[in-house]
């Protein structure tokens, strides 16, 4: 099960109760933090996520509503006596500012930081369930869009053939990862007997702030849920342009292009309160359009 | 006219609905920001209070709880085309930090910053009416407390007398002042027969975090208001000063040796939810106390 919730959905300052950028998407089990606004440990702890559940972070690129909630977050996580290692993927200086602010309160965590500075496109992690890989996007400042790809989803256990089988729970792990069962006594139940095929590994694109930019597409295609900034609409694509940021259109014609199944907008500008326009204007182009919702989390 | 609004009462995380550390301090419409933990600007935005108006800010340490929510906010200034001078006062480092945020989002503001590092006890700022000064309090790294003083207020209207002198109102700043007034005939009309003594100057002592200390009591003798730290209650005594912070009793044994005449605890640990043991236990020695609430303003 691949899920995003949206924990920040405004462009650079908080406004009509919306906050700067911050997603956490979560895999069969394990969170991963991406991009990480001022007030984000606020909004995980309103909407009950756990901090300590999150082992990687990733930021997209180095304007502060994508990030000034970070050293909060890891000076957070040292308080409440987190030991295990945290992996942060970002573009480079980010781990010379933590450590100054680190060094100056003369703090030391009590868990280990991986800074992974991103240089190119492609994978940059992998867990059990799923990879990550960076792309391009077109900004004022380096910044970098991530890709997170389920790998081959466990089969699923047939509840209605192994009831009675005596297939002890402990089991079940190695059912879902395709083995035969031998019992005790030497017989063999096959595989596909107990079992059927797991769920279609899904895909979900997160386009961080970048103008209109054909080449993202391309890095998306077939994304199951693609979030693409529309900080604008397009009747201000002059300034969308200007400030390196895209409208709801433009999101729009990336989705199309990548043939996603659904696209999800956000990165909201504090000049609109109602968001109505955002959708049809994006609808007009690709039908399968929200516009994202804090608190909210989208099943890919 | 003196006062002080609490923005932010919890030590280190937000908890309880409670905030890092940010007050702000107003003297005669002038606004004066201390401390900034994260999410300053929101709480401000929640309390109608307008960043713009923040002309000074202070920092007392380089704890994340107390700067954290600076960068955003002068970020923010920045995007509403903030164009006066912003002065920030602060142990040294800072202006490092945030140069370097500056330059890896190769953001320039549209006003200027004059960081002022705090170097010694004594004057720091000064305004028309209020005196701002520095004292050493004792916590794990560099850090001060900050001593707002009004000057002279200014004589009052005397309401009843000025009915029908025909003085036009743009003359009251200068009756204020002190001055008679001459009639466009060359009557002259005493001063004090148009205005009665201002009001006594106050003081507000902001205390920081601190261990027990006992000379503060020096450096704010007979404040009018005190605000000290009091993460723990007494029985964590211990505990306390192994982290370089206070009780409720200790701030209470500070006020009291301070002669202040009312004691405003604050810097809760996340430990608690309800503050009333604070109170009690600081009222035992130091009758005029409260705990802050965040959204009041205190008039001093």
């Amino acid at each position: 099960m691949l899920a995003v919730t949206i924990l920040g959905s405004n462009s650079a300052v908080p406004a009509h109760n919306r906050h700067p950028t911050a997603q956490v998407v979560q895999s069969n089990g394990q969170k991963f933090l991406v991009d990480c606004g001022e007030g984000t440990l606020l909004r995980m702890m309103h909407f009950k996520i756990k901090p300590l559940k999150i082992d990687h972070i990733f930021i997209s690129h180095l304007h502060g509503d994508h990030y000034f909630g970070l050293p909060g977050m890891l000076t957070t996580m040292g308080l409440n006596q987190r030991s295990k290692d945290l992996h942060i993927y970002s573009p480079k200086y980010l781990e010379e500012i933590i450590e100054l602010q680190l060094k100056v309160a003369n703090a030391t965590l009590p868990y280990k930081i991986h800074f992974h500075t991103i240089e190119d496109e492609g994978v940059i992690a992998e867990t059990k369930d799923i990879i990550i890989e960076s792309f391009k996007v077109k900004h004022r400042i380096e910044c970098w869009g991530f890709l997170f790809r389920e790998k081959k989803n466990p089969r699923k256990i047939d509840e209605s053939q192994i009831m009675g089988s005596q297939i002890p729970v402990t089991f079940y792990e190695k059912l879902q990862a395709g083995e035969d069962f031998i019992s005790s006594s030497g017989n063999i139940i096959a595989n596909h007997l107990l079992t059927v095929t797991g769920d279609i590994p899904k895909t979900y694109a997160y386009c961080a702030d970048t103008v209109y930019f054909e080449p993202i597409a391309d890095k998306v295609m077939n994304a199951d849920l693609l979030y693409h900034e529309s900080t604008y609409l397009h009747e201000l694509e002059e300034k969308a342009v200007s400030r390196f940021h895209s409208t709801a259109k433009h999101a729009a014609m990336i989705a199309r292009k990548a043939n996603a199944k659904k696209l999800l907008l956000g990165h909201f500008s504090s000049m609109y309160d109602v968001l109505d326009d955002f959708q049809s204007e994006a609808e007009e182009i690709f039908e399968n359009t929200e516009c994202a919702k804090e608190g909210v989390c989208y099943i890919v």
